[in-house]
C-alpha cells in the first residue's frame, strides 16, 4: 500500500501476480538497472534475448542437470532422489521439466516464456554460431529483461511477482576454471546492495539447492521482514553446458576445447522492493535509485510580490544542484491551495531523501534550509547548497547502511541448542526456533542432517557464508570442529 | 543476411519468427527508442505495462468494436459483414476475438501476451482508478515494450517478427475532440521517419481498416522493397473506451463527464528494419541511430615508432569529436594482421556512416582524412575534424532523405486506367497493375468500390493521403470530381 501511495506500483491490475509500474517506480527501477549496467557495461556487451524460448533448448539443460545429479550420486554413493526434489528447489524456482507445475509459462506446445533461469540455455543455443576460436573469447554479455515465473505463493509487489526485471550476465572463458568470474559478479552485486542499504546474506549454496546443472552457486538473499529473498545468484557451469550445446573453440595449438561458462542474475525488481520494504511507515528511496534526490520547495506566501523572487531562487538552486553535482532535483512550484506542510508530507510519502526549503527570509539572507527526513533543517548559504545537499545524500546512504547493519544484528541469531537424535531427527532443547528470525550455526554435517534441520525448524538451509569463522567452532549437530558458518531462514527463492 | 553480417540481428534462434538482437543492433534499436522518447518525454510520463493482459479486458474492447460497427452499419444502411472481415484486417493485426487465429499468443485460459494493440485496453482498465477529476487531466503516458504477434507470413528480421519493440503513447483529455493529439503524434512520427531516410506514406485509413473501435486512424507505412509496412498509427477512440471502461471525471461544474482517449504506436523494430532494408548491398545506418557514427582508423605501418603517435592522434580526434560535438565515435586500434582496407570494409559492412583516417603523413601535417562512404576522402586540419565530421553527418542525413524521395518517386505510380463494370467489378484497360509498385489514385468511391479495386489488383487500399489534391481531379472509378488522393499497395500491417 505504501508503494501504491508512493507512486511506485499499482497492484490492482487485472492479472493476478502482475505489478503495474507507475512512472515514479519505473524511473527508480531503471536506476537499479543502471547500477547493474554500470557494473557490467565496461566489460560486457548488451544483447536482447527473445521473450520466447523453445522447450527443446530447455530439454538440453535438463540433460546437463541429470548428468550432474548422477555424477554426484555416484560420488555420494547413494540415491539422493528420496531426499528432496532436487529439480524443484533451490536457485530461483525450478528446472525445465515438462510437468507444468514448474513455474514456467507455456504459450503452446514447445514454446515457453523465458523463465527466470532460461536465458542461459537460450544463449548457449546460439554460442556455437558465434564462438569458433580462442580469439572469440572471453565472451561477455548481459541482458536486462523481464523474467517470468508462475507464482505459487501470494503476490508481494516487486518481491514476489509473475514478471520481474532481471539483469543477467554471462561469461564464456578459455580458462581452467571460472571462479574469478563468479567472484567478480558476487562482489559487484554486494557493492550494489550496500549502496541500497539492504541487509543481506551471501552464501555458497549447498549442492542440492545450487542452480540445477551448476558446479556451484553463490547467492545473495536480501533480508526482508524476516525472510531471506534471493536477489542475486552466480553459478559456475564449468564445461557442462559447452559439452551439451556443442560450444567449442580452436585453441592456440589448433586443438578443439570446451570453454567454461558462468552465469549471474541480479533481480532488479526485488532489489527495488527490498530497498523500500525495510523501513516501516513511509518509504525512503536510497539516493542511488531515487528518481528525485532533492525536492526544492519554495515557500509561497500568496499575494505580495515576494513569491516570484522565491521561485526564481528555487530554480537557481535546482540548476546549481543539477549542473555542479549532477543531482536529480525538482522544484515543487505548485501555487495555490497546497500549504508547504502538505507538500513536505507528499514528498516524504514518495520517499524523496532530501528537501530544500526557500522562503522570503532565505531569499533576503541568501540562504536555503536543507532538511533530511528525520533530522531538522539546517540553514546554509545558497552558494553552498549543492555541496550541502551532496554531503547530506552521502550521509543518508551511510545511515541506511548502518541501519541495515543494525537490522542484520537484530534479525540474525545463533541457532539454539540442537540435538541430532539416533533416528536422524533433530530436536531443540529450548523449543523450536522462531521462524521470524535468521539462524546462524557452525555446521559440518551432511545433506541428510541439513534436511533434518530444515524439517525440525520449518526453515530453509540457505548455505555457507562466504565469511567463514576464523577459528574452529563446534558443529551445531555433530559437535565436530568446523569453520563453516551456515544460515537457516524462511526463504523466498 | 546483411543484418547478420552487420551484427544487428541473428535470425538463427531456435524459435521461429524471433529476432535475436546482437549488441550493435540493440544499441541501434535503443537509439530509435530514444528518438521516440525525445519526442514524448517532455509531455508524457513513462509507465511499464505488464506483459500479460487478461482476456476479460480485451472482451471489453470487443464490445467497443461491435458497438461502433453497428453504428456504422446503421449509418451506411447495409450489412457490411459480407464485405470483409472487419475485425481481421487493418491496423496492425486483429481485434481481440477468442478465435485463436487472431495473431494473439494465449498462455492459458484468459491470459494473453499483450498483443500489438492490447496496451490501450490494459491501460484503460486502470484509468478509472487514477482519473477522478478534471485536475487529473490531461493524462499523458507512454511505454516502450515488446508487443507480440503470431506470424501468419514468413519471418523477415525486424520487419515481420513475432516480438517487436513498440513505443505506445496514450492521451486522455477533457476536450471536445482529440484531433490535436492525433495530429501531434503523426507529426512527431513523420519527423522521426525523415531523419531515418525512410520513404513513407501517411494516410487516413478508411473506416474498415481503421483500428477496430476507433473513430478514425491515421497510419504511416514505410515503403520497403515495394511493400507498404505499417510503422506507425494513431487513433482517436473518442469517448467509446471511456464509456466501456467506466473512465469518468468530475468537471469543473461538478458534473460527471467521459474523457476523450487517443492512442499512438510507433514500431521501433520496423523503423530500424526499414531504415537499413532500403539500401542494396551493405547497410548504411542513418546517423541518428548509428551506434558508431564515426570510426577513426589509425593507419599503422607496423614496426618503427610512428604507430604510437598515429594512435595518440586518433584518440585525440575521438575525444574531440565526443566532447565538442557529442558524436558517437570509436577508434579501431587493432594492431597486427588486419590491413587498413580490411578494417574499412568491416566498418562499411556494419553501416558506419563516416570514417576518419590518420596515418603518419597526417600526423606530420596535423591533418586527418574524412571519408564518406561513396565519396572519396577529404583532408582537413585535425583541429577542424569535429566540425567536418558533424557537417558530413548532416550531409549523410540529407542525402538519405533525398534518396528516400527518389525511391518514393520511382515506386509510386498513378493507377492506370480503371473501369467500374456494371456488376461492380473493376477492370484495367492496359492489364492489371504490377504488385511491385504503389499506386496513387483520385478516389471518391464507396467501400464496395475500394474492395473491388483490391480484388482486381491484389493490392490493399491503404487509405487517403493527408495531403489532398489542391484542385479537383476525376475519381479513377466514378469519374466524379474529388480532392481525395488514395493509395493502393502490397501491405504488411
Amino acid at each position: 500500500m505504501a508503494l501504491q501511495i508512493a507512486g511506485i506500483v499499482d497492484t490492482r491490475y487485472g492479472v493476478k501476480g502482475c505489478d503495474f509500474l507507475l512512472p515514479y517506480g519505473l524511473a527508480s527501477l531503471k536506476l537499479v538497472e543502471h547500477l547493474a549496467r554500470d557494473a557490467l557495461g565496461e566489460t560486457h556487451d548488451e544483447i536482447r534475448l527473445p521473450t520466447f524460448v523453445s522447450e527443446d533448448v530447455l530439454r538440453k539443460e535438463e540433460r546437463v542437470v541429470a548428468r550432474l545429479r548422477n555424477l554426484r550420486e555416484r560420488e555420494a554413493g547413494e540415491d539422493l532422489g528420496d531426499l528432496r526434489q532436487v529439480l524443484d528447489d533451490g536457485d530461483g524456482g525450478t528446472a525445465a521439466t515438462t510437468s507444468g507445475r514448474d513455474g514456467i509459462y507455456r504459450v503452446r506446445d514447445g514454446l515457453l516464456l523465458r523463465p527466470k533461469r532460461g536465458s542461459l540455455a537460450a544463449l548457449c543455443s546460439m554460442l556455437p554460431l558465434w564462438i569458433r576460436s580462442h580469439a572469440d573469447l572471453p565472451f561477455r554479455a548481459f541482458h536486462a529483461a523481464p523474467a517470468f515465473e508462475v507464482l505459487r505463493g501470494r503476490h508481494v509487489p516487486l518481491l514476489q511477482s509473475a514478471e520481474r526485471t532481471v539483469v543477467e550476465a554471462f561469461v564464456v572463458e578459455a580458462c581452467v576454471d571460472n571462479h574469478a568470474a563468479v567472484e567478480a559478479a558476487v562482489e559487484a552485486a554486494q557493492r550494489i546492495l550496500y549502496r541500497l542499504g539492504i541487509s543481506f546474506l551471501a552464501t555458497k549454496r549447498p549442492d542440492w539447492s545450487s542452480r540445477p546443472g551448476a558446479w556451484y552457486t553463490v547467492a545473495i538473499d536480501a533480508l526482508v521482514n524476516g525472510s531471506a529473498v534471493q536477489v542475486f545468484s552466480s553459478s559456475s557451469l564449468d564445461q557442462a553446458y559447452s559439452r551439451e550445446f556443442g560450444i567449442t573453440f580452436e585453441g592456440e595449438d589448433g586443438d578443439t576445447q570446451y570453454p567454461h561458462v558462468s552465469s549471474s542474475s541480479l533481480d532488479c525488481s526485488r532489489l527495488l522492493g527490498a530497498s523500500v520494504a525495510v523501513v516501516p511507515g513511509p518509504i525512503l528511496l536510497p539516493p542511488a535509485i531515487a528518481p528525485i534526490q532533492v525536492i526544492v520547495v519554495p515557500i509561497f506566501r500568496g499575494g505580495g510580490g515576494g513569491d516570484e523572487a522565491v521561485l526564481a531562487a528555487a530554480l537557481r538552486v535546482r540548476d546549481d544542484l543539477e549542473r555542479s553535482r549532477g543531482l536529480r532535483c525538482r522544484v515543487d512550484s505548485r501555487m495555490g491551495r497546497r500549504r508547504p506542510g502538505q507538500k513536505f508530507a507528499e514528498w516524504e510519502l514518495k520517499g524523496v531523501p532530501l528537501r530544500i526549503e526557500i522562503g522570503q527570509r532565505e531569499v533576503a539572507e541568501g540562504t536555503v534550509v536543507v532538511c533530511r527526513r528525520a533530522a531538522g533543517g539546517r540553514t546554509v548559504p545558497a552558494a553552498e547548497a549543492a555541496e550541502a545537499a551532496a554531503l547530506d545524500l552521502e550521509a543518508v546512504e551511510r545511515d541506511l547502511s548502518l541501519a541495515s547493519d543494525a537490522r542484520w544484528s537484530d534479525l540474525v541469531r545463533m541457532l539454539p541448542g540442537a540435538r541430532l537424535e539416533a533416528g536422524g531427527e533433530v530436536t531443540f532443547e529450548g523449543g523450536a526456533p522462531d521462524p521470524g528470525f535468521v539462524y546462524e550455526l557452525a555446521f559440518c554435517g551432511t545433506e541428510r542432517m541439513a534436511e533434518a534441520l530444515e524439517r525440525a525448524t520449518g526453515l530453509t538451509f540457505l548455505g555457507y557464508s562466504l565469511k567463514m569463522y576464523r577459528g574452529d567452532r563446534a558443529c551445531a549437530l555433530t559437535g565436530k570442529p568446523t569453520k563453516n558458518r551456515a544460515f537457516l531462514a524462511t526463504s523466498i527463492s
